[in-house]
Parts: C-alpha cells; sequence; structure tokens
C-alpha cells in the first residue's frame, strides 16, 4: 500500500480492474485506508478484510485486504511526512517479504513510501530496495528501471537501466563504485533481461565522467573501475560494450540498440527513463530471492487523495511482477529450451 | 571548421544553402580540405580561397573560406586523433575570435574539435569554451545546450539546459560548486533566453543529489550551495525556483513548464537533452562579449568522410547564432519596448 499519506492507495484503487487481468491481487495495508482510496477511484468496488492471503478472493469489484499496518495508519493526513505514514509503508512491506519468503504470494508490487517519513519512524534506508536487501540477506542487489515496449522506444524489447549505486550523495558515488560492484551488476542485468525478454541481452554500460573522461582527461573511473569490471563480464561470456559517454549511450538505447543500460548513479538512468516513459516505467529489485517490483515514482504528496494521480506505473508494475513470478508463461517461446512450455 | 578528421567539415558543406538564407556565412579553416567536404556533400557548388573578410561573397554554390591554419591540415588523415587536427580546429577558432572581437564577423557558429587531438597539440583546454573564455579575458561563462521549439517539446519557445561545472570529472563536480558560481550560471541563463525568446524565462534549478537529497539523507549541497543561490537569484528579480530533483524536473521542463534548466554537471544536462533531440541542439557559450554557438556533438570519427553525418545541428547553431547576432530582428515584437523596431 506505501504510505497512506501519498498517492499509493488511489493508485492501487485505480489500477484494481486492469490488475485482475493481470494476476491474483491482494493489497497488504491498512483496510480503512484502502476504503478511502476505493471511496475516490474505483467506488463500485468494496474492500474484504481478510486474515490470511488463502481468504483472498479478488475480483473487479472485490478488494481483498490484509491488515499489516497498525491502527493508526488510518488517522494519517493526506499529504504530510508523518511517522506513522513511514511506519505503515515499513509494516506492509515487511509483512509482503515474509508473506513472500513462506511463499503464500509469488510476488510484491510496491506502491511508493516516503523516505523522510520513514527516517522519522526510526528506520534508517534510503529506500524500499535497501530493506528488502537486508530482510533477505543480501548482498549483491541492484535496483532496474525498466520501461516496457512502448512508442518512445526504438526497439521491441523494453528498455532497463540498472545502478551501481542509487541512494547517495553524488559526492559519495566515486568512491563506491569498484570492479566487483560493477561486474555485478553486469550480471544482474544480463540475468533479469532474459527472465523478461529472453534471448541475450545487450547490454551498454555508461560512463561514469563526461564524454566517458575523454582518454583520462577528466577522470580514470572509466580506466580503473569500468573497464576491468567489463572484461570480466565479457569474459564470462555476457554481451556487453562501454564504458560510453552516458549521454550517447541512452539515445542509442532509445533507438534500440541495447536492452539495458548500466548506470554508475541514479540520476543517470533515471534522467533518461523517466523522459522516456513516467507513467510507465518500473522499478524491480534484482539479487533478491524473492520477486519485486514498484512504481517508478515516489508519494507525489502534491497530487495524493485529489483523485488525479496516474494509476498506469502501478499496472506496468503488476505486469512485470507476474511475467517474473511466471517466466515460463510470459516469456516468448523462441527463446525458451524446447521440453519447456508454456500453461 | 573544426578538426578535419572529423565529420566538421561535411556538415557545413552539406549546411551550406541553408545556411545562405540564415546570414552571409563564411568558413575560417583550410580551402583544400573544404574542397574534399564539398566535393563530397554539395559538389555543384567550389570553395573560393579568400584573403579578407570583406573578399567573402557567399552564395549556394559559392563557398567562401579564409584560411586559418596552417597548410599541413590538409594531409590529417580522416577518423584519426592527429595533432595537426587538434592545432588546425585550434587555429580556425583562434582566428574566428580575432575576427570577432575586431567585429569583422558577428557570431562564431564552431564545427566540433576532438578535445584528445587538440591536448596532443599542446593545447591543454576541456573543450572549444574554456579558449574562447580564456582568450576574450571572461571568468564567468557557461555552457548551453538549446534544443529549439519542435515536436518533442511541450511549449513553444525551446528549451536549454545551462551547466554550472562542464568539463570536468565527476568527482570534482560538488567541490566546483558555490552559490556565487550557480547564481551567476542563473543570471546568464535569465538574461540568455531574454535575448532568444523574449519575456521573463521560466528558471527551474537541478539538485545535485538523487531526489534533492531528500532532505539531506543523502547529500547538504541543496542546502549549502543551491538554496542560497536561488534566493540571491530571486531578490535580483529572476523567475527561478529549485532545487528539484533532476529526474522529474527535466520531464517538466520537457512538458513546457520551464524554459531553461540549470544542471550541476554536464550529463545532467546532456542525457536529456541529446534525447529530446540529438540532431537539432544547440551549443551556446554564454558570458563572452561575442556571439558564439556550436553544435552539440563531437567529431563523431565513427561517421566522418563517409557522407552521412546529419548537418542539422549546424543549421540550427548558425539559426541561433544570427538571433543572437540581432536580436532586434528575430525576438518576437511582444516583448520589445515600443519604441524598438525591427529593421
Amino acid at each position: 500500500m506505501g504510505d497512506p499519506s501519498g498517492v499509493g492507495p488511489e493508485i492501487i484503487a485505480a489500477a484494481w480492474p486492469a490488475l485482475g487481468k493481470l494476476c491474483r491481487p491482494l493489497v497488504l495495508g491498512h483496510p480503512g485506508v484502502m476504503r478511502r482510496a476505493v471511496t475516490l477511484r474505483h467506488p463500485d468496488a468494496r474492500v474484504v478484510e481478510i486474515t490470511g492471503v488463502a481468504e483472498a478472493e479478488p475480483s473487479v469489484l472485490a478488494v481483498p485486504c490484509l491488515k499489516a499496518c497498525h491502527h493508526d495508519a488510518a488517522d494519517v493526513p493526506p499529504r504530510q511526512i508523518d511517522p506513522r505514514g513511514g511506519q505503515a509503508a515499513y509494516d506492509a512491506l515487511v509483512c509482503a517479504i515474509e508473506l513472500a519468503r513462506r511463499g503464500e504470494i509469488d510476488a510484491i508490487t510496491t506502491a511508493p513510501l516516503n523516505k523522510a517519513a520513514l527516517d522519522r519512524a526510526g528506520h534508517h534506508f534510503p529506500g524500499h530496495t535497501e530493506i528488502l536487501a537486508e530482510r533477505c540477506g543480501m548482498n549483491e542487489f541492484a535496483m532496474m528501471l525498466y520501461l516496457p515496449p512502448c512508442d518512445a522506444l526504438g526497439g521491441d524489447a523494453g528498455l532497463a537501466a540498472v545502478h551501481a549505486t542509487l541512494h547517495t550523495a553524488l559526492a559519495n558515488v566515486p568512491r563506491e563504485l569498484s570492479p566487483a560492484r560493477i561486474e555485478s551488476v553486469i550480471r544482474l542485468s544480463d540475468s533479469a533481461m532474459r527472465r523478461l525478454q529472453g534471448g541475450e541481452p545487450r547490454i551498454g554500460v555508461c560512463a561514469l565522467n563526461p564524454h566517458a573522461g575523454e582518454a583520462g582527461l577528466f577522470g580514470n573511473e572509466e580506466a580503473t573501475l569500468i573497464r576491468p569490471a567489463i572484461r570480466q563480464a565479457l569474459s564470462g561470456g555476457i554481451n556487453v560494450v562501454g564504458p560510453l559517454p552516458a549521454d550517447t549511450l541512452m539515445a542509442r538505447a532509445r533507438d534500440g540498440e541495447f536492452d539495458a543500460v548500466v548506470c554508475m548513479y541514479h540520476d543517470q538512468g533515471h534522467i533518461a527513463l523517466k523522459l522516456l516513459g513516467m507513467h510507465r516505467a518500473v522499478n524491480i529489485t534484482l539479487g533478491l530471492p524473492i520477486v519485486r517490483t514498484s512504481v517508478a515514482h515516489g508519494t507525489a504528496f502534491d497530487l495524493a487523495w485529489q483523485g488525479v494521480a496516474n494509476e498506469q506505473s502501478m499496472i506496468e508494475a503488476v505486469r512485470v511482477a507476474a511475467r517474473l513470478a511466471t517466466p515460463e508463461v510470459n516469456v516468448p517461446q523462441r527463446n525458451l529450451p524446447p521440453s519447456v512450455k508454456g500453461v
């Protein structure tokens, strides 16, 4: 459900009829908050409070909601940084992680949380991704922003940006990068794109510095950090090139030359993918033992609870989660060995 | 003419018929190189070597060329980093600067140089912009990337990205920023957009850190450097907001909410503007006593001298140079005081 103060509850409500065509959906959050959201965006439906996943009987008009948050989540005012909102988003996420790890649910799609509210609730994480990684005990993970196929893209297989660093000050980026980290992100990108699209993904790696350092004139991380990582990934059989200047690489990827771009920092990938498809982009956590996707936008307090927030990213995020959870059904058959069949 | 090894000479030749409709054009470079380029891209025309600006009689079929480079510029092989190519680009630029400062020409549009070739020629500058600034004795200058009005933009006045730092390693960006520098770039942006578009420009300023630092969780340069600069600019009457997260600011600007975006580093602006209009973007140096624009792409050695390089950015760069050189003719009349008339 995400932070009850933001757009999360209402985009779930608005997306609900579409979600039922993609999977068997279930909301983890607060039934009272979801009732308000459903009244606002999908008033023909009703919220059904359940006490276990097995009770969920989703339909266009029935929104099953497992109460995952403390009752004061219902008191959080709209459009505010409030520690109760941060706590509610945290509680819903932790509940989802436990259910997914036990196999009671096949995938998690998260609505946005507000990081300042999360911080005030005493949870000092930069975002969802790091909570998931910690609770799953994973060190090698990465955030992928994925834009499904659309008119803005020259290719027909979508485009992903995968981040070697994410929620960190720009000043810390160079020292947080290493050949091992960059190689790991290349491998995670390759593996995820195989599941999403089938076939051999074509991966481009961004330089850190402008003009890829212009042969060492503006920084040498291309030579010391990025090239060694690419050499290692190439020796592992991955189809990867770089480091390439980020500005031209993004335009080439948009035109269909690459399936995934490995980015050195948050805005390198986010500027491009948000320009190409703000409302359709999906956030995917790579490297977890469970499937997790998310909308690519934030809590958007300026828009929340006014009935106008766009639900498209939520629909796309659930579509991608369903595909990752059941790749044998959804990946193009040409890319599967002959013995594997769709069901 | 730029580096004779790259796409510069041929995009001038290909653009030539269009340039004559925008201004009275004249090439500063090497007549032998230009003859090869004209043969490749505009074979009906001839190159006329001249010894002074007053001799130039440009027409669709006559390309006046003032020899600004040493004769060995003609020997530089295509598609190579060669110090003679760097020297030729440098010589042409220096000649242009002197002619512009003496008032013999009204504006300069530069074709691309290769920074590694420039460096090997013994000129240790990160790019054209810094040579122009040094030779004009200016400390307060900035690089603007300007996309003229086009279908990719929601507004009807074009979009500019202006850079507070440019050709520097990403690791150096935080320490090269200061409130004074950022304020200066906001002022330069305001002033240039008034000349280009008329009216009061709407300026957005990018944050340095992801999510604008998320209230200080990932870096504090928004509070210590950027907000003070914006406050100062606001007190000077400039219409400016920020710092805003760069990824959403770029999408809002694309949709028409801002005329100019002040960027903290090279790729922040270049990723966005190259995605929005790689072949139409124009590079403008702000803060000089002379008018200088440039194509927004590099020497493109992979494409050069094969007859395929796109000349659109050269045409747009000359169009913008002509407008900046004679704003009273080209700026929409509604924005001028009543006593000023077009001629």
